[in-house]
């Protein structure tokens, strides 16, 4: 296996205290505080305070299921797979299972969803989200998961409605993308989570390769 | 480019209160805290507390040099390389140049050393370490990269000699993984660190993938 290392494509929120955070509050921001540094001692260490849905992270059902699954019982093999980037940039508000209906989505597919979020500033507000008709033409269309450049699948949906349809058919959830580079296509992608024991979300450091190589 | 799932390994460790910590010291435990659970809310998140030399994780020179370099800065492209795993379990107490001198390394290698520490319980007290010489020995053969099976690379040496000799050449330094099931060989190493602004480390999933496919 030889990596091309011209098309490898880092698709993750870079972490600070002044990132956008969900609906922008402030006890949603990560906090890094040194615990040792050159004038108390001989290292530099620190420590970071971070909710588990920050940047770039995968859910996994307990956060929406009680007696759902946390992130040390995924199989990691999962999170490394063929993928394909939906250019949804025309997308307005939500994306609904019309907008989908023109894609190439088959039994199988890791979807990975770019819209406007990957370029304007709405990721505390307004973003394009995953309306629930979007989420039951993904299910049953047999997806294994589904990625999105925001960082909720959905937006202020009382019952949770698209967690939910995803979540109890096993669809893997990855939140917080940035796809701004990339083109609509086939990559591989490896989204693999810190392995938190009985975390229900874990940040991801993700990344794309082109398929072609 | 096709990925063999029957030779992909996890060589991370798993992020709990009762893992191994450095020095087995309280203070580096990683607390899980939910923020909202099903009694409170309708949805369950927790944040995570965590020492950033916890588990398997990458430091970054910042580290032990005033003025060194922070996670952001890195090209993650570095972390995406073939690498060999040297068999190292005979050794007894320190890794040395003479324990390395027998073995194939060459120019622009990623090395994983991988010793009795992926055996024993010893995390937090003897552990294996690289002793200065064997870093020397490393550093004149122009390694990229050196990862370990300890929490740390080197172990109560005061003056920090094995980091420093690695750092000032700008050597990757990997600590935490876990290479039990891993025989001596070439493979791909991804090792991506959580994009933490300004930080001098950072948690990584590590994987290795067979070369040979
Ligand atoms: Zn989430
Ligand atoms: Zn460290």
């Amino acid at each position: 296996m030889k990596i091309n290392y011209d098309k490898l494509y880092d698709i993750s929120m870079l972490i600070n205290h002044d990132m956008p955070v969900y609906k922008g509050k402030e006890e949603k921001r990560p906090l890094l505080k040194p615990v040792s540094d050159f004038a108390s001692g001989t290292v530099y260490e620190s420590k970071l305070e971070m909710n588990l849905h920050t940047g770039t992270h995968l859910d996994r059902t307990l956060h929406m299921i009680p007696e759902g699954n946390t992130i040390e019982t995924l199989d990691f093999k999962e999170l490394i797979t063929k993928c394909k980037v939906l250019d949804l940039t025309s997308v307005k508000n939500k994306i609904t299972a019309k907008d989908l209906s023109s894609k190439d989505i088959a039994d199988g597919d890791f979807i990975l969803l770019k819209t406007r979020n990957s370029y304007e500033k709405v990721l505390e507000g307004d973003f394009i989200y995953l309306e629930q008709s979007g989420a039951e033409y993904l299910v049953n269309h047999r997806i294994k998961g589904v990625g999105i450049d925001a960082l909720g699948i959905e937006r202020a949906q009382p019952g949770h409605e698209t967690h939910l349809q995803l979540m109890e058919k096993g669809i893997h959830i990855l939140e917080g993308l940035r796809l701004k580079e990339i083109e609509e296509g086939e990559y591989l992608l490896f989204a693999l989570p810190v392995n938190i024991e009985g975390a229900e979300a874990a940040p991801v450091r993700a990344v794309l390769m082109d398929f072609n190589n």
